[in-house]
Protein backbone atom coordinates (compact mmCIF):
# COMPACT_ATOMS: atom_id res chain seq x y z
CA UNK A 1 0.00 0.00 0.00
CA UNK A 2 1.39 3.20 -0.67
CA UNK A 3 -0.06 5.86 1.36
CA UNK A 4 1.57 9.19 -0.09
CA UNK A 5 -1.67 10.51 -0.18
CA UNK A 6 -4.69 9.18 1.34
CA UNK A 7 -7.73 11.45 0.52
CA UNK A 8 -11.10 10.54 2.95
CA UNK A 9 -14.07 11.33 1.23
CA UNK A 10 -16.96 13.62 2.84
CA UNK A 11 -19.89 14.44 0.91
CA UNK A 12 -20.82 17.25 3.29
CA UNK A 13 -17.19 19.12 2.33
CA UNK A 14 -17.13 18.48 -1.15
CA UNK A 15 -19.68 21.57 -1.99
CA UNK A 16 -22.13 20.15 -3.95
CA UNK A 17 -20.50 17.59 -5.70
CA UNK A 18 -20.99 14.22 -6.21
CA UNK A 19 -18.67 11.71 -3.73
CA UNK A 20 -18.06 9.71 -6.66
CA UNK A 21 -17.01 12.46 -9.22
CA UNK A 22 -14.54 14.11 -6.35
CA UNK A 23 -13.46 10.40 -6.13
CA UNK A 24 -12.70 10.00 -9.72
CA UNK A 25 -10.94 13.54 -9.64
CA UNK A 26 -8.75 13.23 -6.70
CA UNK A 27 -7.39 9.08 -7.96
CA UNK A 28 -6.92 11.79 -11.83
CA UNK A 29 -4.63 13.99 -9.58
CA UNK A 30 -2.78 10.76 -8.30
CA UNK A 31 -4.53 10.07 -4.90
CA UNK A 32 -3.19 6.79 -3.47
CA UNK A 33 -5.63 5.78 -1.26
CA UNK A 34 -9.56 6.60 -1.14
CA UNK A 35 -11.39 6.75 2.16
CA UNK A 36 -14.66 6.19 2.02
CA UNK A 37 -15.97 7.89 5.11
CA UNK A 38 -19.59 8.98 5.29
CA UNK A 39 -21.27 9.50 8.53
CA UNK A 40 -24.84 10.12 7.87
CA UNK A 41 -25.35 7.10 4.85
CA UNK A 42 -27.29 4.57 5.48
CA UNK A 43 -25.09 1.08 4.90
CA UNK A 44 -27.05 0.76 1.43
CA UNK A 45 -25.60 3.75 0.31
CA UNK A 46 -22.38 3.30 1.25
CA UNK A 47 -22.52 -0.30 -0.23
CA UNK A 48 -24.04 0.88 -3.76
CA UNK A 49 -20.96 3.86 -4.32
CA UNK A 50 -18.00 1.87 -2.07
CA UNK A 51 -18.76 -0.93 -5.70
CA UNK A 52 -18.13 1.90 -7.77
CA UNK A 53 -15.00 3.35 -5.42
CA UNK A 54 -13.47 -0.25 -5.95
CA UNK A 55 -13.57 -0.05 -9.15
CA UNK A 56 -12.09 3.49 -9.86
CA UNK A 57 -9.19 2.26 -7.06
CA UNK A 58 -8.66 -0.88 -8.71
CA UNK A 59 -8.79 0.73 -12.14
CA UNK A 60 -6.10 3.34 -10.60
CA UNK A 61 -3.94 1.24 -8.71
CA UNK A 62 -4.88 3.04 -5.42
CA UNK A 63 -5.91 1.39 -2.64
CA UNK A 64 -9.54 1.59 -1.06
CA UNK A 65 -10.56 2.00 2.94
CA UNK A 66 -14.00 2.35 3.98
CA UNK A 67 -14.58 4.22 7.00
CA UNK A 68 -15.62 2.53 10.95
CA UNK A 69 -18.05 -0.10 8.66
CA UNK A 70 -15.90 -3.23 8.80
CA UNK A 71 -19.15 -4.97 7.27
CA UNK A 72 -19.29 -2.39 4.18
CA UNK A 73 -15.74 -2.92 3.99
CA UNK A 74 -15.92 -6.39 3.52
CA UNK A 75 -19.24 -6.57 1.59
CA UNK A 76 -17.41 -3.95 -1.03
CA UNK A 77 -14.30 -6.00 -0.83
CA UNK A 78 -12.17 -2.63 0.21
CA UNK A 79 -8.47 -3.13 0.57
CA UNK A 80 -9.44 -2.62 4.49
CA UNK A 81 -11.05 -0.96 7.02
CA UNK A 82 -10.19 2.30 8.93
CA UNK A 83 -11.44 2.62 12.62
CA UNK A 84 -11.58 5.60 14.96
CA UNK A 85 -10.99 5.31 18.94
CA UNK A 86 -15.32 5.18 19.09
CA UNK A 87 -15.90 2.47 16.93
CA UNK A 88 -15.00 -1.13 16.54
CA UNK A 89 -12.34 -1.82 19.25
CA UNK A 90 -9.23 -3.47 16.59
CA UNK A 91 -8.75 -6.55 18.38
CA UNK A 92 -12.13 -7.18 17.31
CA UNK A 93 -11.75 -5.85 13.71
CA UNK A 94 -8.83 -7.69 13.64
CA UNK A 95 -9.93 -11.12 14.06
CA UNK A 96 -13.20 -10.62 11.71
CA UNK A 97 -11.11 -9.01 9.37
CA UNK A 98 -8.79 -12.13 8.53
CA UNK A 99 -5.05 -10.90 7.47
CA UNK A 100 -5.69 -10.77 4.14
CA UNK A 101 -7.42 -7.39 4.66
CA UNK A 102 -5.82 -3.81 6.17
CA UNK A 103 -6.64 -2.29 8.99
CA UNK A 104 -5.86 0.86 9.33
CA UNK A 105 -6.46 3.11 13.54
CA UNK A 106 -6.94 6.71 14.34
CA UNK A 107 -4.54 7.66 17.39
CA UNK A 108 -3.91 10.81 19.20
CA UNK A 109 -0.81 9.53 21.51
CA UNK A 110 1.94 6.83 22.10
CA UNK A 111 -0.49 5.32 24.34
CA UNK A 112 -3.47 4.62 21.49
CA UNK A 113 -0.33 4.29 19.18
CA UNK A 114 1.23 1.47 20.91
CA UNK A 115 -2.26 -0.22 21.99
CA UNK A 116 -3.46 -0.33 18.01
CA UNK A 117 -0.69 -1.55 17.42
CA UNK A 118 -0.54 -4.81 19.60
CA UNK A 119 -4.24 -5.51 18.51
CA UNK A 120 -2.72 -5.72 15.26
CA UNK A 121 -3.14 -2.20 12.76
CA UNK A 122 -1.54 -2.42 9.52
CA UNK A 123 -0.97 1.38 10.15
CA UNK A 124 -1.72 4.52 11.68
CA UNK A 125 -3.82 7.66 11.29
CA UNK A 126 -1.91 10.17 13.66
CA UNK A 127 -3.35 13.11 14.42
CA UNK A 128 -4.78 15.79 14.69
CA UNK A 129 -1.60 17.42 13.34
CA UNK A 130 -2.78 21.06 13.57
CA UNK A 131 -6.31 22.32 13.79
CA UNK A 132 -8.80 21.22 11.84
CA UNK A 133 -12.69 22.47 10.50
CA UNK A 134 -13.41 18.46 8.63
CA UNK A 135 -13.81 16.76 12.19
CA UNK A 136 -15.64 18.19 14.94
CA UNK A 137 -14.77 15.40 17.08
CA UNK A 138 -11.21 15.83 16.13
CA UNK A 139 -9.38 16.73 19.80
CA UNK A 140 -6.54 18.73 20.46
CA UNK A 141 -4.18 19.01 17.55
CA UNK A 142 -1.08 16.60 18.47
CA UNK A 143 1.92 18.75 16.40
CA UNK A 144 4.45 16.98 13.54
CA UNK A 145 5.94 15.74 16.83
CA UNK A 146 3.72 12.71 17.63
CA UNK A 147 4.74 11.97 14.27
CA UNK A 148 8.68 11.96 15.22
CA UNK A 149 8.20 10.44 18.38
CA UNK A 150 5.61 7.49 17.44
CA UNK A 151 8.24 6.93 14.52
CA UNK A 152 10.97 5.76 17.23
CA UNK A 153 8.74 3.28 18.91
CA UNK A 154 6.19 1.59 15.81
CA UNK A 155 7.07 0.15 13.34
CA UNK A 156 3.89 0.19 11.15
CA UNK A 157 3.33 2.95 9.03
CA UNK A 158 2.03 6.54 10.17
CA UNK A 159 -0.45 8.21 8.14
CA UNK A 160 -0.40 12.26 9.52
CA UNK A 161 -3.72 13.77 9.23
CA UNK A 162 -5.94 16.82 10.31
CA UNK A 163 -5.13 20.54 8.99
CA UNK A 164 -2.67 19.40 6.23
CA UNK A 165 -2.17 21.33 3.37
CA UNK A 166 0.67 22.00 0.55
CA UNK A 167 1.95 24.40 2.91
CA UNK A 168 2.69 22.46 5.96
CA UNK A 169 2.86 19.12 4.37
CA UNK A 170 6.82 19.31 4.28
CA UNK A 171 6.91 19.13 7.71
CA UNK A 172 4.75 16.50 8.26
CA UNK A 173 7.04 14.39 5.80
CA UNK A 174 10.07 15.62 7.29
CA UNK A 175 8.90 14.79 10.83
CA UNK A 176 8.52 10.92 9.65
CA UNK A 177 5.11 10.51 8.25
CA UNK A 178 4.75 7.77 5.37
CA UNK A 179 1.88 9.50 4.26
CA UNK A 180 -0.56 12.28 4.61
CA UNK A 181 -4.22 12.05 4.92
CA UNK A 182 -6.30 15.03 4.05
CA UNK A 183 -9.97 15.86 3.89
CA UNK A 184 -11.01 19.21 2.90
CA UNK A 185 -7.41 20.23 0.98
CA UNK A 186 -8.63 17.97 -1.81
CA UNK A 187 -12.44 17.21 -1.31
CA UNK A 188 -13.04 21.07 -0.84
CA UNK A 189 -11.30 22.56 -3.66
CA UNK A 190 -12.09 24.30 -6.28
CA UNK A 191 -10.22 21.95 -8.46
CA UNK A 192 -10.02 18.59 -7.13
CA UNK A 193 -7.66 17.28 -9.68
CA UNK A 194 -5.22 19.84 -9.68
CA UNK A 195 -5.26 20.07 -5.63
CA UNK A 196 -4.35 16.22 -5.28
CA UNK A 197 -1.39 16.47 -7.98
CA UNK A 198 -0.13 19.90 -6.53
CA UNK A 199 -0.19 17.76 -3.15
CA UNK A 200 1.54 14.94 -4.08
CA UNK A 201 4.33 16.40 -5.91
CA UNK A 202 4.74 18.54 -2.52
CA UNK A 203 4.71 15.07 -0.51
CA UNK A 204 7.00 13.18 -2.82
CA UNK A 205 9.38 15.98 -2.97
CA UNK A 206 9.41 16.15 0.97
CA UNK A 207 10.27 12.25 0.98
CA UNK A 208 13.16 12.56 -1.64
CA UNK A 209 14.49 15.24 0.69
CA UNK A 210 14.06 13.18 3.65
CA UNK A 211 15.38 10.76 1.82
CA UNK A 212 18.78 12.05 0.90
CA UNK A 213 19.40 13.67 4.02
CA UNK B 1 -35.53 -19.61 17.49
CA UNK B 2 -38.77 -18.67 19.40
CA UNK B 3 -40.16 -15.27 17.86
CA UNK B 4 -43.34 -15.38 20.29
CA UNK B 5 -42.61 -11.76 22.04
CA UNK B 6 -39.44 -10.30 19.99
CA UNK B 7 -38.16 -6.64 22.04
CA UNK B 8 -36.44 -4.39 20.25
CA UNK B 9 -34.41 -1.81 22.49
CA UNK B 10 -34.57 1.72 22.14
CA UNK B 11 -32.68 4.36 24.51
CA UNK B 12 -34.79 7.12 23.57
CA UNK B 13 -37.96 5.42 24.22
CA UNK B 14 -36.97 3.91 27.31
CA UNK B 15 -37.70 6.67 29.42
CA UNK B 16 -34.81 7.59 30.86
CA UNK B 17 -33.62 4.34 31.78
CA UNK B 18 -30.65 2.14 30.92
CA UNK B 19 -30.85 -0.31 27.77
CA UNK B 20 -29.64 -3.30 29.91
CA UNK B 21 -31.55 -2.72 32.56
CA UNK B 22 -34.78 -2.29 30.18
CA UNK B 23 -33.50 -5.56 28.38
CA UNK B 24 -32.85 -7.52 31.81
CA UNK B 25 -36.52 -6.47 32.63
CA UNK B 26 -37.91 -7.59 29.45
CA UNK B 27 -36.09 -11.07 29.66
CA UNK B 28 -37.29 -11.46 33.19
CA UNK B 29 -41.14 -10.97 31.99
CA UNK B 30 -40.89 -13.60 29.73
CA UNK B 31 -39.48 -11.94 26.09
CA UNK B 32 -37.92 -14.49 23.90
CA UNK B 33 -36.01 -12.69 21.67
CA UNK B 34 -34.21 -9.55 22.29
CA UNK B 35 -32.98 -6.62 19.27
CA UNK B 36 -30.34 -4.44 19.83
CA UNK B 37 -31.48 -1.30 18.09
CA UNK B 38 -29.68 1.94 18.75
CA UNK B 39 -29.08 4.29 15.94
CA UNK B 40 -27.37 6.71 17.15
CA UNK B 41 -24.78 4.57 19.56
CA UNK B 42 -21.25 4.29 18.05
CA UNK B 43 -19.77 0.92 17.18
CA UNK B 44 -18.07 0.58 20.55
CA UNK B 45 -20.91 1.66 22.99
CA UNK B 46 -22.86 -0.94 20.44
CA UNK B 47 -20.31 -3.65 21.13
CA UNK B 48 -19.95 -2.85 24.77
CA UNK B 49 -23.14 -3.22 25.74
CA UNK B 50 -24.21 -5.94 23.18
CA UNK B 51 -21.76 -8.10 25.52
CA UNK B 52 -23.75 -7.94 28.15
CA UNK B 53 -26.69 -8.67 26.35
CA UNK B 54 -25.11 -11.49 24.54
CA UNK B 55 -24.46 -13.19 28.60
CA UNK B 56 -28.03 -11.89 30.16
CA UNK B 57 -29.82 -13.75 26.60
CA UNK B 58 -27.77 -16.86 27.03
CA UNK B 59 -28.64 -16.81 30.43
CA UNK B 60 -32.32 -16.38 29.64
CA UNK B 61 -32.53 -18.98 26.93
CA UNK B 62 -33.63 -16.38 24.65
CA UNK B 63 -32.28 -15.36 21.24
CA UNK B 64 -29.86 -11.79 20.79
CA UNK B 65 -30.17 -10.41 17.27
CA UNK B 66 -28.17 -6.90 16.02
CA UNK B 67 -29.70 -4.32 13.74
CA UNK B 68 -28.22 -3.00 11.22
CA UNK B 69 -24.67 -3.80 12.43
CA UNK B 70 -23.19 -7.08 10.79
CA UNK B 71 -19.97 -6.06 12.02
CA UNK B 72 -21.25 -5.67 15.59
CA UNK B 73 -23.40 -8.83 15.66
CA UNK B 74 -20.54 -10.73 14.77
CA UNK B 75 -18.19 -8.56 17.22
CA UNK B 76 -20.50 -9.86 20.08
CA UNK B 77 -21.53 -13.16 18.63
CA UNK B 78 -25.29 -12.55 18.56
CA UNK B 79 -27.52 -14.98 17.10
CA UNK B 80 -28.30 -12.85 14.20
CA UNK B 81 -28.05 -9.63 12.48
CA UNK B 82 -31.78 -7.82 11.39
CA UNK B 83 -31.70 -5.45 8.33
CA UNK B 84 -34.12 -2.76 6.78
CA UNK B 85 -34.52 -2.09 3.60
CA UNK B 86 -31.52 0.57 3.96
CA UNK B 87 -29.22 -1.67 5.65
CA UNK B 88 -26.92 -4.09 3.93
CA UNK B 89 -29.04 -5.68 0.93
CA UNK B 90 -29.55 -9.26 2.50
CA UNK B 91 -27.94 -11.30 -0.47
CA UNK B 92 -24.42 -9.77 0.91
CA UNK B 93 -25.09 -10.19 4.29
CA UNK B 94 -25.93 -13.83 4.12
CA UNK B 95 -22.95 -14.49 2.12
CA UNK B 96 -20.62 -12.48 5.05
CA UNK B 97 -22.75 -14.30 7.84
CA UNK B 98 -22.41 -17.85 6.79
CA UNK B 99 -24.98 -20.36 7.14
CA UNK B 100 -24.47 -20.31 11.22
CA UNK B 101 -26.34 -17.29 11.76
CA UNK B 102 -29.77 -15.93 11.56
CA UNK B 103 -30.30 -13.22 9.03
CA UNK B 104 -33.91 -11.01 9.85
CA UNK B 105 -35.16 -8.61 7.06
CA UNK B 106 -37.79 -5.79 7.26
CA UNK B 107 -40.68 -5.87 4.77
CA UNK B 108 -43.59 -3.73 4.23
CA UNK B 109 -44.56 -5.45 0.56
CA UNK B 110 -45.08 -8.74 -0.99
CA UNK B 111 -42.41 -8.24 -3.28
CA UNK B 112 -39.83 -6.82 -1.01
CA UNK B 113 -40.67 -10.54 1.21
CA UNK B 114 -39.88 -12.63 -1.96
CA UNK B 115 -36.78 -11.17 -2.68
CA UNK B 116 -35.39 -11.02 1.12
CA UNK B 117 -36.82 -14.84 1.29
CA UNK B 118 -34.75 -15.20 -2.50
CA UNK B 119 -31.30 -13.35 -0.64
CA UNK B 120 -31.35 -16.07 2.13
CA UNK B 121 -33.15 -14.22 5.17
CA UNK B 122 -34.33 -16.79 7.96
CA UNK B 123 -37.15 -14.40 9.00
CA UNK B 124 -39.25 -11.63 7.96
CA UNK B 125 -40.05 -8.53 10.39
CA UNK B 126 -43.24 -7.42 8.66
CA UNK B 127 -44.80 -4.35 8.83
CA UNK B 128 -45.90 -1.48 10.15
CA UNK B 129 -48.90 -3.45 11.12
CA UNK B 130 -51.01 -0.40 12.61
CA UNK B 131 -49.86 3.43 12.91
CA UNK B 132 -46.30 3.58 15.24
CA UNK B 133 -44.33 6.64 16.97
CA UNK B 134 -41.27 4.52 17.58
CA UNK B 135 -39.89 3.96 14.07
CA UNK B 136 -39.93 7.84 12.41
CA UNK B 137 -39.42 6.59 8.98
CA UNK B 138 -41.67 3.43 9.29
CA UNK B 139 -43.99 4.04 6.52
CA UNK B 140 -47.91 3.68 5.66
CA UNK B 141 -49.38 0.81 7.85
CA UNK B 142 -49.87 -2.33 6.35
CA UNK B 143 -52.18 -3.96 7.94
CA UNK B 144 -52.84 -7.36 9.78
CA UNK B 145 -53.58 -8.35 5.78
CA UNK B 146 -49.86 -8.44 4.86
CA UNK B 147 -49.30 -10.79 7.09
CA UNK B 148 -52.08 -13.28 5.94
CA UNK B 149 -50.99 -12.86 2.34
CA UNK B 150 -47.34 -13.51 3.14
CA UNK B 151 -48.14 -16.37 5.38
CA UNK B 152 -49.41 -18.13 1.95
CA UNK B 153 -46.66 -17.28 -0.37
CA UNK B 154 -43.69 -17.31 2.06
CA UNK B 155 -42.01 -20.17 4.12
CA UNK B 156 -39.89 -18.44 6.31
CA UNK B 157 -41.18 -16.98 10.18
CA UNK B 158 -43.10 -13.47 9.86
CA UNK B 159 -42.51 -11.62 13.01
CA UNK B 160 -45.40 -8.68 12.86
CA UNK B 161 -44.27 -5.13 13.84
CA UNK B 162 -45.48 -2.02 13.98
CA UNK B 163 -48.36 -0.05 17.02
CA UNK B 164 -48.87 -4.19 18.17
CA UNK B 165 -49.89 -4.08 22.08
CA UNK B 166 -52.28 -6.12 24.62
CA UNK B 167 -55.23 -5.42 22.53
CA UNK B 168 -54.58 -5.92 18.97
CA UNK B 169 -51.95 -8.45 19.03
CA UNK B 170 -53.88 -11.80 19.15
CA UNK B 171 -55.18 -9.74 15.72
CA UNK B 172 -52.20 -10.21 14.05
CA UNK B 173 -51.40 -13.74 15.64
CA UNK B 174 -55.02 -15.12 14.20
CA UNK B 175 -53.44 -13.31 10.67
CA UNK B 176 -50.63 -15.60 11.12
CA UNK B 177 -47.47 -13.84 12.53
CA UNK B 178 -45.08 -16.66 14.31
CA UNK B 179 -43.89 -13.88 16.61
CA UNK B 180 -45.04 -9.98 17.39
CA UNK B 181 -42.12 -7.46 17.51
CA UNK B 182 -42.79 -4.31 19.52
CA UNK B 183 -40.68 -1.45 21.15
CA UNK B 184 -43.01 1.06 23.25
CA UNK B 185 -45.22 -1.32 24.14
CA UNK B 186 -42.11 -3.05 26.31
CA UNK B 187 -39.44 -0.63 26.74
CA UNK B 188 -41.95 2.41 27.33
CA UNK B 189 -43.86 0.62 29.97
CA UNK B 190 -43.85 1.80 33.25
CA UNK B 191 -43.59 -1.85 34.19
CA UNK B 192 -41.23 -3.40 31.62
CA UNK B 193 -41.34 -6.95 33.46
CA UNK B 194 -45.24 -6.87 33.96
CA UNK B 195 -45.52 -5.66 30.26
CA UNK B 196 -43.47 -8.26 28.45
CA UNK B 197 -45.35 -11.56 30.91
CA UNK B 198 -48.75 -9.54 30.20
CA UNK B 199 -47.56 -9.13 26.13
CA UNK B 200 -46.40 -12.67 26.21
CA UNK B 201 -49.57 -14.12 27.68
CA UNK B 202 -51.89 -12.36 24.79
CA UNK B 203 -49.72 -13.86 22.23
CA UNK B 204 -49.71 -17.00 23.39
CA UNK B 205 -53.19 -17.71 23.87
CA UNK B 206 -53.68 -16.66 20.46
CA UNK B 207 -51.38 -18.88 19.50
CA UNK B 208 -53.32 -21.74 21.16
CA UNK B 209 -56.61 -20.53 19.81
CA UNK B 210 -55.06 -20.65 16.35
CA UNK B 211 -53.94 -23.79 16.31
CA UNK B 212 -57.50 -25.27 17.62
CA UNK B 213 -59.20 -23.69 14.93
Amino acid sequence: MDYDLYVVTSSELSCGRQTLEVVREALAGGATVIQLREKNWTARTMVEVGREIRKLTREAGAGFIVNDRLDVALAVEADGVHLGQDDLPASVARRLLGRGRILGVSVGSVDEALEAQAAGADYLGVGPIFATGSKADAGQPVGPELISALKKIVSIPLVAIGGINRENAPEVVAAGADGVAVISAVVGARDVRLAAAELLAVIRAAKERRGNR
